[in-house]
């Protein structure tokens, strides 16, 4: 299944000639390949086309086939139709499928799963939709996957695989082992090994390296690690991954609120919550919430329009301003040419400082300390570039408009909004996160709103004082 | 260690209450007992303080602390001094306290070190003080940095461990075991097995879970994994870790030109690698580059003002546009006053179009079908939501304005400027990408001058032609 010709030695199981391009993307004409297949309703070509695939790749099959294609080719797929890619899809895409598939093929898809990858497809269901999946599964099956489902969502609890190795601690190495070995139903993937007492509680941690290196008679006791690291299944997912992130986990126990181990979160589902996140603030900071590519013309419509209500508001409110200043403007017409350009100019430094402290927030390395260096910081550049910022403009206006007042005019704005927006654009997301809102949200248009009131208002008001024409 | 206040069961080798406060950032009480400690000069109190510590809160304690205090913690830490702590701090921090220390005793703290964490230290230091360094280490580790050090910056063979388990397929599982058993030098950290033959190409690989549970008859070749997936060294490690969140990896094997496995990647350092990545979009779509908060005021203003000059530059163009419509303007100041609500909503649209698509095309999502669909979405959406704001901007200044006619103009030039910047929004990142410049880097600026440009004009040209004002 390698390919001779790659460079880098061998593509997982696919040939990427025939699957993906150079680019990294769906090749065309293997699409194209599919959909004639699909069309045609050759259903074993279109298996064996698909078998050679990871279910991530599967993923993006669905997403780059229309709605209508896909329903197809999980129906002519049947019982080679892998669920688990429904994990690897944008949401709107999952819950189309779902709505459009029988509840009980549904239920044959989920049985075949992981608990975490059926929960995750689960949770986007209809509740009735949901209640009569889950009666056709059978009882441990079930059980297992309401109680996952009973954790709030986007808890580690969500997230987390009910399959574990658990053993005691009066165990030896080569008793583990001998164990291991014969038992049938263990997990596909584990790290690391639990040692718990009666009641399942953690006493201990095993991982398998160190497991593997240690002789048969080693007790279990005496090896096992018991610097434990474990989440709370009621613990936002976001918490879980960032000790991932800071003691380098793979896998990490989840415990319920008798201290029972009840599943583990492995890292795979914890990069998915990473990029999430990241993605989140990316978005959530230019005013998208949570859009996806595959989302409909109408909900990327309702997505959007409640930011940009918030920011004709603001934009309403800035006009008010510069009504203030009609008369001068009525005087002066070169004001109105170049008043965009402080309040442009103070929006983009804003935004600069902005973002810098909304992923400072998010990553949370703001203690007092760093906090008061970085507001000083952000200040001294906000004043410095102004200055930077107002001999530059104030050139380009005394030799456009052979006026140095004027330069000097919109100079001084530019300094005066510039060291605004440095205050306003960390202040603002500080302020935010103090009353517990996420500063991602809202941040980017109040600190436009302040840097355009004050960039009109401080040029068009010193403007008028300057030349007296109030 | 652990806490029996906590519902979380346990925490990570520390006590929460003196090192961590409830918000997760580090307690000040525990931060002002170290900072006496390191003014009275107390060395042992100091490694009893850090010693529980992991290494990524070494890097969070040196973050907090002030660039004098930092150096006087490493000096006071002297051989107690976790080296790899500096993986975790911004660079601009790693860099000056490199710059501090004597380089002997850099030299005496790589020793000790993962050959990747050593390669990640030293690749940001100056050529003469590294070569000092690597000649002081022992050859095979010499040797080992040094091609480390030869593949690209960001690629895979920079970020590899060069530590790995290879074994011949003709052994057993019970071999292979006892070899694990005796053998000192192996590497702390292994997630597989690498199948090798006499020059080191791979053949496969075993996972350590299906290893375990496998009979020690059993022959390593019957039981290898040739599914392959490996990377090549030269590779940009973004590449890598798309195969590890496309196939869900704890680990991969890196290879060179000659096909032989020269390291292996592990998930912790990927999970890095999707952060920096993430990370870097949001700042690069708010002009701030590669900056860090810990940067001095000066690189900071150095990395900003760049971006705020080609900003400046759209600003002035933008202006000398509305400097066309001086004599427009001059007849009707309301224009004046009205004029940015359109330009202002028209970014606002098009920076939400702009990073849905910057992302998208980061994440590789878009190919020829989805592509079109975007587009298509996009300027649907944009022309709707036009649509509805120009409804509202136009009742809006009716009633203010009490001018239905200029109700009218401003609407009109809404939806022209919401229709250019939804299609500004995806051609601009498009177009950059297809040009290999990355989209993050440029988009903002040009589609904020688009939008502008395009809002200004529409409304006073609209506006000079309809009141008959040229």
């Amino acid at each position: 299944m390698t390919d001779p010709d790659s460079t880098s030695g061998e593509e997982p199981g696919i040939d990427p000639n025939a699957f993906r391009d150079d680019d990294d993307r769906i090749s065309p004409h293997w699409l194209e390949r599919l959909r004639a297949f699909l069309i045609a309703g050759r259903s074993e070509d279109i298996a064996t086309v698909m078998q050679p695939l990871y279910s991530s790749d599967v993923g993006d099959v669905l997403e780059s086939l229309d709605a209508d294609e896909r329903l197809l080719l999980v129906r002519l797929l049947g019982e080679n139709f892998d669920y688990s890619a429904l994990t690897e899809v944008d949401e709107s895409i999952r819950v189309e499928l779902m709505e459009e598939l029988p509840n009980a093929e549904i239920a044959r898809g989920m049985a075949g799963l992981d608990n975490d990858d059926a929960v995750f497809i689960l949770e986007d269901m209809e509740q009735v939709d949901r209640d009569e999946v889950l009666a056709k599964l059978p009882t441990f099956e079930r059980l297992s996957l309401k109680r996952s489902l009973d954790f709030p969502e986007d808890s580690a609890g969500r997230r987390m695989l009910t399959d574990f190795i658990a053993i005691p601690p009066f165990w030896t190495v080569g008793q583990t082992i001998d164990y291991l070995r014969r038992e049938v139903d263990l997990p596909d993937e584990f790290y690391q090994i639990y040692v718990v007492d009666a009641s399942y509680s953690v006493l201990g941690t095993i991982p398998l390296d160190k497991f593997i290196r240690a002789p048969r008679t080693t007790s279990i006791e005496s090896m096992m690690n018991t610097n434990l690291v474990l989440v709370d299944a009621n613990e936002d997912q976001e918490e879980a991954a960032r000790d991932f992130e800071r003691y380098d986990l793979v896998e990490i126990g989840v415990v319920d609120e008798s201290n029972r181990l009840v599943g583990v979160l492995t890292i795979d589902d914890i990069v998915d919550v990473i990029h999430e996140e990241a993605d989140e603030d990316i978005k959530l900071l230019a005013g998208v919430g949570d859009e996806d590519i595959s989302d409909s013309t109408a909900d990327t419509v309702r997505s959007r329009v409640p930011w940009l209500i918030v920011n004709l508001f603001s934009a309403v409110m800035v006009s008010m301003v510069i009504g203030l200043f009609n008369a001068t403007i009525e005087q002066m017409v070169a004001l109105a040419v170049l008043m965009p350009i402080v309040a442009s100019m103070g929006g983009n430094a804003g935004t600069q400082t902005m973002t810098v402290t909304v992923r400072a927030l998010s990553m949370r390395e703001l203690d007092g300390r760093r906090l008061r260096r970085l507001i000083t910081r952000e200040m001294v550049v906000g004043l410095f570039n102004g200055v930077i910022f107002a001999v530059l403009i104030g050139l380009v206006t005394w030799l456009r408009f052979n006026n140095l007042q004027l330069g000097g005019v919109i100079g001084l704005a530019m300094v005066i909004n510039m060291a605004v927006a440095g205050t306003a654009g960390i202040l603002i997301p500080l302020t935010l996160d103090k009353f517990k809102a996420d500063p991602a949200i809202a941040s980017s248009v109040f600190v436009t709103t302040v840097t355009d009131v004050v960039g009109f208002f401080a040029f068009l008001g010193i403007a008028g004082l300057w030349f007296g024409l109030f």
